[in-house]
C-alpha cells in the first residue's frame, strides 16, 4: 500500500502524479476489501465509486468545497481519503466510524445520509447560502441512476432551474438501485448509454444542410428559430437539458482523467450540471461484478470465494415471510406483492419468479409504492407491500391520506422493524410503532415467532382495511413454538397465567420476557406474560383482568418510548383508575448510532437480565 | 339552466349534442358560481377544469371507467354530471358533499384525493388490477402542472413506463399551483406552449432531405439508426416521450371538441398517454382571472364584485407570523424563508416581495423544501419551513433524517394545525401534535394567542436544533394578552394558580380552558389553568407539583388522542406514581369530515360547555 500510506489527510491525493492513479485505486480496492471482508459492509456501491470519489478529491479542495453524498453507503473511500485510515479499521462497529456520511465525524463530511435521493436538495440548501454569504466553496452532489428516480430527488432536479450559480451533480449510473432499476429514466439511461453516433451524425447533417445552398440555409433557420431543438438530435441528456442543466456525458467512471476533465469543465459552468458517469457495481472484484445484489450489504466474507464466514444459522424473518407468500399466492391470486426496488431484502424476489403477474417493483418510490397499492385495493386486488421500517417514513403521508383515509385493504410488511444493528442511526427501524398507531383505521400487529408470523400474514390478507405486520431483521425466532392461538382481531396471547407481576411483551420482545420470567421463577415468582400482538389500540379488558391479581405492569418494546404501547397503557391506567403500577421499558427517545443489535440492546436495557434488574428495583 | 336541467345520471351528457357544449359549459359556470359565491370553496381551479370535465365524461362511460383527480379540488363539475346536483347546493357543509372527490360518496368518485400529486400512482394501481381482471374499462389520471413537480407524481411518472396497456394521463397545464410555478418543469412546459411551428419544420426538413437524393438519403438512414432521435427536431413533449409516454398536444382546454379527439385517440395507444391541456384558472369569471390565487380557495363572496362577504374580524395566525418574521429578517438576513407552492397561504408572500433573496418557494415539493432547508441549515442558515400540518405529513422521513437526526437548525411553521373546518378529511391538522413529538430532539411548541406567536418565533429562530412551532387556522386570539411570561425552554405558562383542578391546554385551547375556568368559577371552583407551551416533553415538575395541591388533571387540546400531551402525561403520572387524576381531551382517534371548526369542536367535545360538563362528570 505504498501509495495509501502517503495519503494522511484531505488533499494529500493531489501530491501524486496522474499516473499514479490506476495503481491508487487499486489500494483502495485492497484496503476496502480487506476492511469489509472482515467487518462486513456496503461491498459492491463502494467497489464501484473509488475512481469516481478519486476524481473529486483531486479537483476539489475539502473541506472547504463540499460533497454530498446520496444512500452515502458508497463513501468508504471519501473517509479513507479524508483522514479516517487507521478508524476505518473499527468501521460499522461500536465506537468505529460510520459505514455512512456523518456531520459529527469528520468536517469532510458536509450532510449525512442513509436513505436514498436527498443530495439535489441538500446541496442545492448549501448552493443558496453560498449565494448568500458571497462565497466561492464549490458543491457537488453525487447521485445514483436508482435514488435519481425517488421523488424527492426529482423534485430537487426540477428546483435546480432556479439556481443561478454553479451546482455539480454527479449521477453515478451503475444501471443498478440494489437490484436492477425500472422505469423511465432507467430506460432512457440506457439509450444514452448506448448511442455512440451522435458525434457522426451530426457532422453528416452539418454537411448535407451546407451542400445544399438555399434550402439548407433555410432549414438551419428554421432550427435556429425553433430554438435549441437542433440539440434534441445530438445531445444525449436533452431530458435534463429540458430539466435546466446542463449535462456532459457519458463519461467513463472508471478512468480518472476523463472524470477530472468532465467535473472541472463542469465546475465552470454558472449554472447546474448533471455529469453523467457511468461505473460498475463491484468493479475490481469479480465476486462483487457478479453478484451485486449479494454484495450490496454484506456480513463478514471470504475474499477469495466470496462465501459469508458464519454459516446462517436458521431462517430469516424475511425467508419466513417469503414463503407464506407464496403460499397465499398460490391460493388466491388476488393478493399482488409490491416493493419499492428492493425484491431482495424484502424477500419478493422468489414471488418475482413464481408469480411474475402478481409482483410489482416500482423503483425507490415509496410515496409511489403505497399510493400505487392503495390503487390496486380500490380496484379489488389485495397488495401486501413490503417495505423497511426505516424507508417506510417516506410514505407516511400516503399511508395517512391514501390508505387508512379511504379504510382501504392493503397490507404493510414493515421489515427491520426494531434495532437494526450496524447500519446505525439513519437505519433504525425504531418509530414505525408510534407514527403508525396514531393513524386511525389501521391494523398494527407483530409477531412473537415465525409461526405467528405466518398466521398473522394469513390473517392480514382476508381481513379488511389496512393492516400492519412489523417483524424485525435477522434470524427468525422459533421458541414458544407450544404457543399458537388463533390469531384474532384484537386479541392477544396470554403465555403465562402468573399473579403479581404481569410482562406484556411486543414482538419479537416476547422472547426475552420469556427469559426474564424464568429469572423471576428462579426467585419463587410467577409473573403472567402476555404477548400483545396487536399494537394499535390498547387492550382494556386485559389490563383490567391483570389487576385483579397483579400490581406491575411491565412492558417490553424495541421502539422508542413516545408513542410505545407501554406508554399508551399506561395513560389507560392512569385515566381509568386501573390498579396497576406501570414499568414502560423502551429504547430512550434518541437515535440509536451502530452496534451490533446485542451490543444496542446491552446499552439500552432490553436484555433478560437488565430488563429483571429493573423489575427487581421496582419491587424492591 | 336548460341544458344542465337534463343532466341527472352520469352519461346524460352523452344525450346532448356537440353544439351544445358550449352553453352547457356557461351554464355550469353558472351553477359554480352560485354555490361557491354562497358556501365558499374552491373556485377557480374549478371553473378552469369546466371544458376538461365536459370532454372527459362524453369520451368515458362512468363508473365503469375510472378518473382518478388530483388534489381533487377541481372536482365539482364532476359532482354536478354525476347526479350529485342537488346535493351540491350544501357543499361542504355539514352532511353535505365533500368538496374532493370521496369514495363513500359516488361510485364514480373512484378514488379519492385532497393533496397533490397522488393520481398517477393510483391509477397504476387500477391499470394493474385491470391487466390482473382481464377488463376493459379505461382509466384516466388528471394531473395539473403544479402536482406534476411533486416528488410522488414523478415517481409515478417514471413508473408508467412499464405499463403495457392504456393509461391517459390528462395534464391540465394552467400554468399555476397555487401561486405561478417554479422550476424545470414550468419552463419546459412554457417551452412548448410558445413553440408553435413544428409542424411546418418537420415538413421543411422532409423536403431537403427529399431533394438531396444520396447524402440525404444517408443522413435519413443514420437519423433512423440513432433510434427515435429525429422526433426531437419536431416532437413537443419529448421529455415525456423519454420517460416511455406518448406525448399528444398541446390542446386548447377550453374547446371540448379538440379536447374529445385527443382523449379518443390517447385512449387508443396500447401504454401510457400523455394530453396536454391548456387551461385558465377562473376562466369565464373575471376576477378569477384575474386574481386566481385569491380564487383558490374562497369564503363567500359577492359574484359582481369579487369581494367577500363578511368583512375579516381581525388577523389571522398567518399574517401575524408573517409580520414577524418580516421583523426578524430585517434584523438577521441569516434567516430564509422556505414555502413549497403556498408563498400566499403560508403568509411568506410578504417576505417574498420585501426580502427576495431570503425567500425560497421550491415548488409542491415538500420532501425537497425540508431537505433544502437542512442544507440551508448546515451551511450555516436559518431556515424557517413555513408548511401547513397536513401536508408536512409529505416530509415526515425528511424532518428525521435530514434535519433531526443531525440537530440542524431548522425552524418549522406549522400552519393549519388542528382542525380545518370545511376542507374536511384530508385536510385536518389532527397528527402533527402525535408524528412530531414522536422524532428525538425535535422541540415542539403552540402559542395561546398571536403576541406568543411571536414570542415563539422570535425564540425559534435563536434558538439551537430543530424547532416547530404548530399554530391554526383563522382569526389569531388576541385575549389573554396579560400574560406574556417570557418564552424559555421548556418552560410552560401557569395562567391561573388555583387548587383541586388543573386545567392543562396547548395552543389555541388555552383561551377555551379560560371559559371553563370562569364556568367552574361560577360554581365556586378555582381551578388552575397551565398554557402548555413545550409539547414534545412532558412536564414532570410541574405535575409533581401541581398534585400538591390538586386531585384532576384535565388535559385539553385539538388532536387525535393518540401520542396526545395528555396522553403522554397520563403515562407518566401512572408510572411515577403521581397523585392526580387524568382527564384526557382530544378528538377522537378518527378522520374529521368537512363542517366549521365550531361545529366539529361541537361534535366532538371540544368547546367550552362540554368540556366543563365533562369535569362536572367527573367530579361527581
Amino acid at each position: 500500500m505504498a501509495l495509501l500510506d502517503s495519503i494522511n489527510e484531505p488533499n494529500d491525493i493531489k501530491e501524486l502524479s496522474e499516473e499514479a492513479m490506476p495503481e491508487l485505486c487499486r489500494e483502495i480496492r485492497r484496503f476496502l476489501l480487506g476492511i469489509t471482508s472482515r467487518n462486513g459492509g456496503h461491498v459492491a456501491s463502494n467497489l464501484g465509486a473509488v475512481e469516481l470519489t478519486v476524481a473529486l478529491h483531486r479537483v476539489l479542495d475539502l473541506p472547504k468545497d463540499k460533497i454530498i453524498w446520496d444512500v452515502g453507503h458508497q463513501a468508504y473511500t471519501h473517509k479513507l481519503l479524508t483522514g479516517r485510515k487507521e478508524a476505518l479499521l473499527s468501521l460499522r462497529q461500536k465506537e468505529g466510524p460510520s459505514g455512512f456520511p456523518l456531520r459529527s465525524e469528520s468536517e469532510c463530511d458536509a450532510f449525512g445520509c442513509g436513505h436514498s435521493s436527498t443530495s439535489i436538495s441538500a446541496a442545492l440548501g448549501f448552493a443558496k447560502a453560498r449565494e448568500l454569504k458571497g462565497t466561492d466553496e464549490k458543491i457537488v452532489a453525487v447521485i445514483g441512476d436508482g435514488a435519481l428516480t425517488g421523488g424527492m430527488a426529482l423534485e430537487a432536479l426540477n428546483n435546480t432551474a432556479e439556481l443561478s450559480s454553479n451546482l455539480l451533480i454527479v449521477l453515478n449510473d451503475n444501471e443498478r438501485s440494489i437490484s436492477e432499476n425500472v422505469g423511465g429514466m432507467a430506460n432512457y439511461l440506457g439509450n444514452i448509454r448506448t448511442s455512440k453516433n451522435y458525434t457522426n451524425l451530426k457532422k453528416d447533417v452539418e454537411n448535407a444542410l451546407n451542400s445544399v445552398p438555399f434550402v439548407g440555409e433555410k432549414i438551419a433557420n428554421k432550427i435556429r428559430a425553433s430554438k435549441d431543438s437542433i440539440k434534441r438530435l445530438f445531445v444525449p441528456g436533452m431530458f435534463f437539458e429540458d430539466m435546466g442543466l446542463t449535462y456532459i456525458g457519458p463519461i467513463d467512471g472508471h478512468n480518472v482523467r476523463e472524470m477530472e476533465t468532465a467535473f472541472k469543465s463542469g465546475l465552470r459552468v454558472n449554472g447546474p450540471v448533471l455529469v453523467h458517469v457511468i461505473t460498475k457495481k463491484g468493479k475490481g472484484y469479480r465476486a462483487a461484478e457478479d453478484h451485486p445484489a449479494k454484495f450490496h450489504g454484506v456480513d463478514p466474507f471470504y475474499i477469495k470465494s466470496g462465501d459469508l464466514k458464519e454459516e446462517k444459522q436458521g431462517e430469516s424473518y424475511t425467508e419466513v415471510f417469503s414463503k407464506e407468500l407464496h403460499k397465499l399466492i398460490d391460493e388466491n391470486r388476488k393478493i399482488v406483492a409490491v416493493t419499492a426496488a428492493m425484491p431482495y431484502g424484502t424477500g419478493l424476489y422468489d414471488i418475482k419468479k413464481s408469480f411474475p403477474e402478481n409482483f410489482v417493483d416500482v423503483g425507490i418510490a415509496e410515496e409511489h409504492a403505497v399510493t400505487y397499492a392503495a390503487g390496486l385495493a380500490a380496484a379489488g386486488f389485495t397488495p401486501v407491500v413490503a417495505i423497511y421500517s426505516t424507508f417506510l417514513q417516506r410514505a407516511f403521508d400516503q399511508i395517512i391520506h391514501d390508505v387508512a383515509l379511504q379504510g382501504l385493504h392493503v397490507v404493510f410488511m414493515v421489515d427491520r422493524a426494531g434495532l437494526v444493528g450496524k447500519d446505525g442511526a439513519t437505519h433504525q427501524g425504531t418509530f414505525d410503532e408510534a407514527f403508525l398507531t396514531l393513524i386511525p383505521g389501521l391494523t398494527v400487529m407483530s409477531p412473537k415467532n415465525a409461526t405467528e408470523l405466518c398466521d398473522m400474514l394469513r390473517f392480514a390478507v382476508n381481513e379488511k382495511g389496512p393492516v400492519v405486520i412489523r417483524y424485525p431483521k435477522g434470524q427468525a425466532f422459533t421458541g414458544l413454538s407450544g404457543y399458537r392461538e388463533p390469531v384474532a382481531s384484537h386479541k392477544n396471547e396470554i403465555i403465562i397465567n402468573g399473579e403479581k407481576i404481569a410482562i406484556l411483551a411486543t414482538g419479537v420482545m416476547t422472547g426475552v420476557a420469556m427469559d426474564v420470567w424464568r429469572k423471576l421463577a428462579e426467585d419463587g415468582l410467577n409473573a403472567s406474560v402476555v404477548n400483545i400482538r396487536f399494537l394499535d389500540s390498547i387492550d382494556k379488558d386485559l389490563l383490567r383482568d391483570l389487576s385483579k391479581n397483579h400490581t406491575l405492569l411491565v412492558t417490553l418494546e424495541e421502539v422508542v418510548r413516545t408513542g410505545s404501547y407501554g406508554e399508551r397503557a399506561a395513560a389507560v391506567i392512569a385515566e381509568e383508575g386501573i390498579y396497576l403500577n406501570p414499568l414502560i421499558i423502551t429504547l430512550p427517545n434518541e437515535f440509536i448510532r451502530h452496534a451490533s443489535v446485542d451490543e444496542q440492546r446491552e446499552e439500552y436495557g432490553l436484555t433478560a437480565d437488565a430488563v429483571y434488574e429493573k423489575i427487581k428495583d421496582r419491587i424492591g
